[in-house]
């Protein structure tokens, strides 16, 4: 495959640090911040420095190893449990977090701190590896074609994840198996994943990418013939209600309306049968200036009202498939996955 | 009628220019531009220093106008015609500018140079009128409630039209009527006349508004009740398609699902009987920087494609009704109105 994913690190630890490269610089700047600190990386992950269910986690899995580090921490479990919390707070919708975290928690009451570092590079090469299961699997849906039209949403890259990607990385691995394959993805507003993020990361693989504004999508259904529609997850539930970056839950809906496939590409860590239905998933509101501002310029009035929902929720009946690490699942068979 | 529609003018035609305020500096910046060529008007037009169908019909009209002064074309009927039809060209999808200048031609023929001015006023003046009339037909379609929630879409106020306007008129003639309105407003990208126009003029007349990301619509109808959902229109065709800024199919599409009218606000200007369906509607596509760009800032990587279509066609039939000056009309009755 002739995909260059070692150009696409969105974190590394180093030991003694994390080093993340902040994607709200991008496509201007590739710059890697240093944290040490578990508070920094909390603080980072608020910022949207690193964005993306899967990345999220990676993050929250590290920042617990730089915890473990801290002098007024390592010393005194029950502070360090306490600071363990405080990341898995950090950003509230995605679950591969909160998973990560359990992960973290449980391997340091059975192995102590010293078991840290090699549980959160387990879920690091297990992510990666997952990433690889479900483009393989993702592939066995694609009837055999020449050529492939796909539309895509926020960033499910590189950047999101410790490997090829979720969403994206399905359509990166057929892009690498020589397939003509052509990329529609939505701007994604307001922090701009698919401009800012997945142009970029498309750019980088050499595959080729169309820009549209959100709105767009139902013109070029219209007007193009598209495969599939290809969106990752932060969080799926019990019933496949499915909660992912705000605007998920219309591309379902243009799908359904113009019979294009609607697949959900994510790895198990992010199903969460403790949820029975998608109203129980807490949806994150971010701050008003993410729609008011632009780079410093005000684009709206002072003193208006913003909607801003990071995250909604689709219904799992307008889900084709999960395509996972473990296969491919349908509403019915999600309980089945885990 | 408490609203403060005097303090929003578009556009003033001096009787040797036209000032135009220059919409692409709102919020920050209430500049009129003035122009004393038709050529200038053309690029204004273009550049979206005025926009909206009525609007640009306006500025249109007195640009005719301003070529009737110009010392080069004023001896020459045939080359004055030429102009004319050069402004008509402007821009492609909105119907109005270009029956703006037809009226423009006929009178000129009638009636010679002379007469320009006062057919450009009574373009004006009608246009002022018909937002009334929308304004009062639209509200005998509403249940009489003491409080209303609505969605709009783009800008479709006092700054797309000489009156009050025409879908946001309607809400803002509502909320003059001392009933409680809440309206929920898209930012419209890539222009963005929902966060910089709408707020700023919802703002002006006091009424609450609260902005969000076009994608967000799917999750505020599955969170509020919505009243209905008021558009505007650049061209609506024999079998009711209808030419709208971009997302409004994918709105439309929502309101069904979601069941709640979806209503067209739009004088009967808009309306072109000479096609039969939306599909021979030209679509304009604007450059790619609108997206690819920011305030100087580039938000995207550079040498992506860009789909970045001004408008889409929504189909009749998920048309609740037209709003017009004359009345309400289904799309059967539509052919009716003309």
């Amino acid at each position: 495959m002739n995909i260059p994913n070692n150009l696409i690190r969105p974190l590394e630890y180093t030991g003694y640090s994390l080093k993340i490269l902040d994607q709200r610089l991008l496509p201007g700047q590739e710059l890697y911040l240093e944290f040490t600190k578990a508070d920094e990386v909390i603080k980072a992950i608020k910022d949207m420095v690193i964005r993306g269910a899967p990345a999220i986690g990676l993050a929250g899995a590290w920042a617990c190893c730089l915890a473990a580090k801290d002098n007024n921490l390592k010393n005194d479990e029950s502070q360090l449990i306490e600071k363990f919390e405080e990341i898995k707070q950090a950003r509230p919708t995605a679950v591969n977090l909160s998973k990560a975290i359990e992960r973290m928690k449980i391997s340091l009451q059975e192995k102590g701190i010293s078991g840290l570092e090699e549980e959160a590079l387990a879920i690091f090469n297990e992510d990666e590896a997952m990433c690889q299961m479900m483009a393989v699997y993702g592939l066995t849906l694609l009837p055999n074609k020449s050529e492939y039209k796909f539309i895509t949403h926020c960033n499910t890259g590189s950047l999101a994840t410790a490997g090829i990607g979720t969403a994206l990385g399905l359509i990166k691995f057929l892009a690498g198996q020589r397939k003509k394959v052509k990329v529609f993805a939505t701007e994604t507003r307001p922090y701009l994943q698919g401009s800012r993020l997945t142009a970029w990361e498309l750019n980088k693989c050499e595959i080729p990418v169309t820009l549209m504004p959100d709105s767009a999508v139902a013109y070029l259904m219209s007007k193009e013939n598209i495969d599939a529609v290809f969106v990752g997850a932060d969080r799926i539930v019990a019933n496949g209600d499915t909660a992912n970056k705000i605007g998920t839950y219309t591309l379902a809906l243009l799908a359904r309306e113009f019979k294009i496939p609607f697949y959900v590409v994510a790895p198990s860590t992010s199903i969460d049968l403790s949820l029975s239905s998608g109203a129980e998933i807490e949806i994150e509101q971010r701050h008003s200036s993410e729609l008011t501002e632009f780079n410093g310029l005000k684009i709206a009035p002072p003193n208006i009202s913003v909607l801003n929902p990071a995250f909604d929720i689709t219904p799992g009946n307008l889900i084709s498939a999960f395509i996972t690490e473990k296969g491919i699942f349908n509403i019915e068979k999600l309980k089945n996955i885990l």
